[in-house]
């Protein structure tokens, strides 16, 4: 930590892991180009676009396909939310969720509430922790999404997200997860979740703020949120940031290798502790 | 120019200013806080995002409180129309736009005509232009917005925008005008053109990519685009792109003090020219 005193909010934003700042330099120096363009310069940050998308595809198990690049959590979420309600209102108007969830989950729903969708929100125990029985009752002929969190950004419980992806899998539902508390901090797989969508965000791992993410599984139906130019496959309009989307794969290359070494030396000392 | 060879596409994106790298430097460093947290590192990330929001607000006669930042010149036309368009629906449904605008405001005009909106597209000639009487002509009792670019991305038209400034003021209609284009290549007043919503995007004038702004006129109906926390005045929500704001912001400080020394040069000339 580059900074005098010691920081104890790294739930609200982290620091910005020198090697992340150090990979972002040359896209705010020479390496300018508008990924949209044809000549050299373009290429070349279109490139590093991909690589940067097969990083953080990797890292959760997804295609790099899966992968929207989004200016926050909060945009992920709203992308995740609005998008899909908008896309599947055909099918059904109903939606499930936790009242523990952040605000970026909470308010595209409140507004969703007031374009004709309907929300149930399924309480949880004292823990913070919802029984996925609950989730189940709660489901109607109408329910086209469930979003349930990965953890809780307060209380840090871990929700039952895989039982949760075995309901929706089976009922047809899409499933969000906000994955912004955990990314990084515990392994994050969304087949093992079976989610369609997760959300990240790069400032809650060592990455800079104004970057995030949204896996998007294939065959989810999903529309834009911002519209316009046709980047990201078309799911999200507007020039990119560049070098944002640069850093956010580098602190997910950095958490990555921490979180091998971190599981080598668990493993380590509990051989130990066994012998 | 930090590159090699000669880039011709300053339209499509620039390159970064070096000063303006060296300005965003610090807060990709030590001055990570989160703005929204009340401590002294957040606070003092809160005081330079105040600072940068005046830089911006000043260099088109604006008041700070006017000026939202976003993650892109396409955020800022997405949130100044689906925005002012839902906070004004019970106004009336009506949007009158030229053909020729960007993407970025063509397309939410159109997700707009898919939920409810009508959409009149007035014709320009063969220069671009768009005829201000046919603007008005074109106004129905249940227009609540007209968005005319300030000048084209391919042409470089200048639209009659002061004209048509008059116009939605007598009339009580939200006036936006794409500036993403113009933005310290010429000067712009909000004031002067009479809008009330007008979008910027500093990967034009030699800033980051990832960040933008839009002015919001004080008393303009607007909702949020990106629901969730409070940042913003509750106008954009998403933790901050806190080094992409410092970047705009130095982005104009340096564009105003080239056009006011170009202003001095070619009066110079011309006083020359005279004697």
């Amino acid at each position: 930590m580059p900074n005098k005193g010691i920081y104890l909010d790294n739930a609200a934003t982290t620091y910005i892991d020198p090697q992340v700042v150090k990979a972002m330099e040359p896209y705010l120096n020479d390496k300018f180009g508008n990924p949209s363009t044809i000549y050299k310069i373009g290429r070349e940050v279109r490139a590093a676009i991909d690589d940067a998308r097969h990083t953080v595809a990797s890292f959760i198990g997804a295609d790099d396909a899966e992968i929207v690049f989004t200016s926050c959590g909060t945009e992920s979420n709203n992308l995740a939310l609005i998008g899909a309600a908008y896309a599947n209102e055909a099918k059904g108007n109903h939606i499930i969720t936790l009242p523990i969830e952040h605000h970026s989950v909470i308010e595209p729903l409140k507004f969703l509430a007031k374009r004709g969708f309907d929300v149930t929100y399924v309480p949880v125990d004292k823990n913070g922790l919802v029984d996925p029985e609950e989730i189940k009752k709660a489901i109607t002929d109408k329910t086209i999404i469930i979003s349930v969190m990965h953890a809780n950004n307060e209380i840090g419980t871990i929700e039952p997200v895989n039982e949760i992806g075995k309901i929706t899998k089976e009922k047809g539902i899409i499933f969000l997860t906000d994955a912004v508390q955990t990314i990084s901090a515990v392994p994050v797989n969304v087949d093992e979740i079976g989610c369609d969508l997760l959300s990240i965000s790069a400032h809650k791992f060592y990455g800079p703020k104004g970057v995030g993410a949204l896996y998007i599984r294939k065959g989810t139906r999903l529309v834009s949120h911002l519209y316009g130019g046709e980047q990201e496959r078309r799911r999200r309009a507007g020039t990119e940031n560049v070098a944002g989307i640069i850093g956010i794969a580098k602190a997910i290359e950095i958490a990555s290798k921490r979180m091998k070494e971190d599981s080598v030396r668990i493993s380590g000392l509990r051989d130990k502790l066994i012998d």
